[in-house]
């Protein structure tokens, strides 16, 4: 019989992103209509007078989530956002999702309604349509896989590749929080298990859990792009932590770049949980990862209409290739930035190799 | 904690076509370029000029398939094949996918290279361009998520609600096929379980074990619909059985049809080995799934158009629905033909709800 347990070369040699660049180097595209196929946040369509984008995720429990301290109404909601965090990352709008989903018979009727019930708000919150999926059954836990299907112009979209050495490097909001959000969770997991009398005490930190378990994505950056009439030279979401996906947008645009570490936004319960799980706070900002906020790179002359958008902090500079990318302490040393989690493909690792 | 374990409601008490419809009840299409949402075998979503149709499939390890006998380049063929199937099923071409994978650690590289081998295989051979997805671990076995996107115009689409009575049923190709194959596949896994010495035995029965592990697409179709300028008036991919799939047309219709037994094609080993299996040979024709031909129905009209289809059998008529849906045997009887599989939804059960 088939000999597919064979354990030749592990996938932990090519790394997460080896992987997937090997498996698919002899794929083409043939298609006229493919503008873009695998490398950035989205796939590309061509609708003669407008763009399609599709973005596609798969969440598998023990992996992306925790069912001891996920409510599944959360994860509905969270399992659509991201999806959307992808599509707006091109610049794009969401309209319609598809939802699958594989789950055990440990799930009933009323925690798939909770679920959905997640799902229900996040598509109202973004007015989006849900317009498919498969529900199937699985023999153990729950696999999630959501696609994202949204609109944008030739004019408007905005690639990883585009940023230039002097473009102005932009974050939409503070960076840190959900990773402590779940530094938080899990230790609260830890107390729960060793004793499960114990309450768990999550005074005050509602403001990160909240980042963890409910991540928002990019709607009004995009609508402001629209309002002042400018777009990105390039855009990513912060997904895998500021340094990983800043590496993305200087891969892709063949630059490098600098990021001053007191210009980083931080919120103060991300900086004083930090302190307090003993993790400097900025390497939480860099690796964290789950802030769904956008990382986007701009023109000079696009400055004055970046100033005035809401929540926005400009965090850093485009600079040569060649130059590498740095991070410019308060102290006032220069450090390469490293992106981790790159080169981990463990059952245990909570990181996914991202496509698009 | 969270209580995602209760277990008030069985997810069978619903049904899986019940449980989709009951967890999606609040869900409405408010994009207008979204024409079409749940409930066929793709969404539909209106580009002006064109009609972009999307499909999605998942399918899981030890529930739709099983890795003892399937070679993993089949598997990754048949994973595409069955969603492109479901685009054709609306008269469109597809031309993308997006391919997510959760694995465990125990699949290598020379394994994912098997499987992509497959994927690359059927993106050649239907001329689709992998244009994204999503690489994540798992903590046990594979999940795979494939999603199709086609193309087509408003004059051509085909849904499964336009059969009016004195249409004409027409299938693409013969049936039950896939479902004695998969017989033939899990007695031979049985007697390697209990005896590992014995070579599997399958002379002579490459017809059907080739239907059951690399089915193809109705591309065959829809390009002689489009060369000889008709459309069906309804279409469906038969993937639960000619039975459950004739039911979603008669419900979306609002009709009934009668099948004539003599008039259903199979093939000689489909025959034989039924019969072998001590199985009545309509019955793995009407409830067997898996073949992916294309079930649909034409105008009186078109009759000449589709009398020199290759490939094509014209089954049955569609009747009024208070007429209900009816086999006329070769022996003159009438019965009622029953869709089965839809109340089932155990995690041993090889049957999924698809919602398009």
């Amino acid at each position: 019989m088939t000999d597919s347990f064979s354990n030749k070369r592990d996938v932990n040699e090519l790394g997460e992103f080896g992987l997937i660049d090997h498996l698919t180097k002899e794929f083409t595209t043939n298609n006229p209509s493919t503008i873009l196929g695998i490398g950035d946040d989205a796939a590309v369509i061509d609708q003669g007078d407008h763009l399609t984008v599709i973005s596609t995720d798969m969440l598998v429990e023990g992996i992306h989530f925790d069912m001891m301290y996920t409510p599944l109404k959360h994860l509905g909601y969270k399992s659509v956002v991201v999806n959307l965090s992808d599509i707006y990352a091109m610049n794009a709008v969401p309209e319609q999702i598809t939802y699958s989903l594989a789950i055990s018979n440990r799930f009933s009727v009323d925690a798939l309604e909770e679920l959905y019930a997640g799902i229900f708000e996040a598509c109202k919150m973004y007015n989006i349509d849900l317009v498919g999926g498969d529900t199937t059954s699985s023999p153990k836990g729950m696999t999630i896989s959501v696609t994202a299907v949204g609109k944008t112009t030739k004019e408007k979209i905005a690639y990883r590749g585009g940023a230039k050495p002097g473009d102005i490097l932009c974050v939409t909001g503070n960076l840190g929080a959900a990773y402590l959000g779940l530094q938080m969770l899990e230790r609260e997991k830890q107390i729960y298990l060793s004793n499960p009398g114990i309450q768990p005490d999550f005074e005050n930190q509602d403001y990160v859990i909240g980042r963890m378990l409910k991540p928002e994505a990019g709607k009004a950056a995009i609508e402001y792009f629209d309002k002042v009439n400018m777009k990105p030279t390039s855009m990513i979401d912060i997904s895998d932590g500021l340094a990983s996906d800043l590496f993305h947008i200087c891969k892709q645009s063949g630059v490098g770049a600098y990021v001053e570490e007191g210009k980083v936004p931080m919120h103060p319960d991300t900086e004083t949980l930090a302190l307090k799980f003993n993790l400097d706070p900025i390497t939480c900002a860099l690796n964290g990862g789950e802030d769904y906020e956008l990382l986007f790179t701009i023109a000079e002359k696009d400055l004055e209409k970046v100033k005035f958008m809401p929540g926005v902090f400009l965090i850093g500079e485009i600079i040569q290739a060649s130059d590498g990318i740095k991070l410019h302490t308060t102290g006032g040393n220069i450090h390469d930035i490293k992106a981790q989690g790159w080169n981990h493909f463990d059952a245990d690792e909570d990181k996914a190799a991202k496509q698009n």
